[in-house]
């Protein structure tokens, strides 16, 4: 019966399917004690079908990393608000990454811990998608760099520092968030108003010559 | 020759040699790569001395492991200019932090891509040690709340928050800055001033209420 049923299920829908199954059981068990034999069970299939369609554990885990870097990388460039101005851009941005974070604990699980704990291969996925969202928020910060014109200001170097301390916080924050107990979570928007606070009221004065400096 | 050269050096003096190696080795080539030939070789010392030692390839890095967070958090801990005011606190701590990430770039590398990249086992010693600087932190910005009488303002949540996103932005920049050509590589001191300048610039005018608001 399962057999007649998966012939009607397209290919497509099913590798779907496995992945989901994938992605839940990665992030519950840890890579190294997921089995296939689990996911196949999770996914409502056999464990034959789940090696004809992905090959090997390894391939399966590199199609999951890859399909949620996918994910998380449209789901903050959807968010943000193309043409506003700097801060607003990045405050959209910021909250289309935590809800996206949020909504997708597993996924997050997959993408920030287990695949950056699973040797080079999976590591080198997640610093490709990393890479992507740190040129983004450096193309921000230059914009607002100059619409407060101090472009002179801020060198190149300055600017690419800021930008991977901004993305390196959002990525312990969301760890941070997706960890809290449920009852103590806050949500997307209250976890990217704590970045724009940290990062913003910070980098506003920044873009307006402000710079800390040690007291007396 | 080098049997009775190796008699002649105390046993956690040879202990410290090998993990020197080890660390070079591990940060160079990567934990799978990395052999216990090529460690013993640039110990100098043979291939059964190691595993007499330090038993397991496994047990090598993970004492590794163990003795460079140890040593980074004593580093920071030293650095921090104590009962100075908060935010002189946090500079003195950066600093401390980057200079050592910079004079042990091997180091930082086993601690922050090696042992997140080889199982749980590992990742969770490195776990710990981030545990240890982000409450040293909680007490920092908690500190500098009370300093700026906003104890009341800024919830436990927020000041969790807040340091989780500090120390993601610390971990990110030290990685930016080692992995930068020697060049443009900018000073232990310039990029604690970076980060002076996204955390504190911002961490300031919120401990005086200041918030981000999206503009009209």
């Amino acid at each position: 019966m399962g057999d007649v049923k998966s012939k009607r299920v397209p290919r497509a829908v099913r590798e779907q399917q496995m992945m989901d199954a994938a992605v839940l059981t990665f992030a519950r068990r840890g890579y190294r004690a997921a089995s296939m034999d689990e996911i196949a069970e999770v996914a409502g299939v056999s464990k034959p079908l789940v090696y004809l369609y992905l090959n090997s554990k390894e391939e399966l885990f590199s199609a999951v990393i890859r399909r949620e870097a996918a994910a998380l990388v449209a789901a903050v460039r959807a968010a943000v608000e193309a043409g506003a101005p700097a801060d607003r851009q990045l405050w959209s941005g910021l909250q289309g990454f935590f809800a996206h974070t949020a909504e997708h604990p597993d996924g997050w699980a997959v993408l920030h811990q287990q695949a950056r704990t699973h040797g080079e291969p999976f590591a080198l996925e997640v610093a490709a998608m990393r890479a992507e969202i740190t040129e983004f928020v450096i193309g921000l910060i230059g914009a607002a760099a100059r619409e407060a014109g101090c472009d002179e200001n801020l060198a190149e170097r300055e600017v690419s520092g800021l930008s991977h301390a901004l993305v390196g916080a959002a990525e312990s924050l969301a760890e941070w968030a997706n960890a809290r107990p449920a009852d103590t979570r806050p949500s997307a928007k209250e976890t990217a108003a704590t970045l724009m606070n940290f990062a913003w009221t910070g980098l506003g004065p920044l873009m307006s010559g402000a710079r800390w400096a040690p007291g007396g």
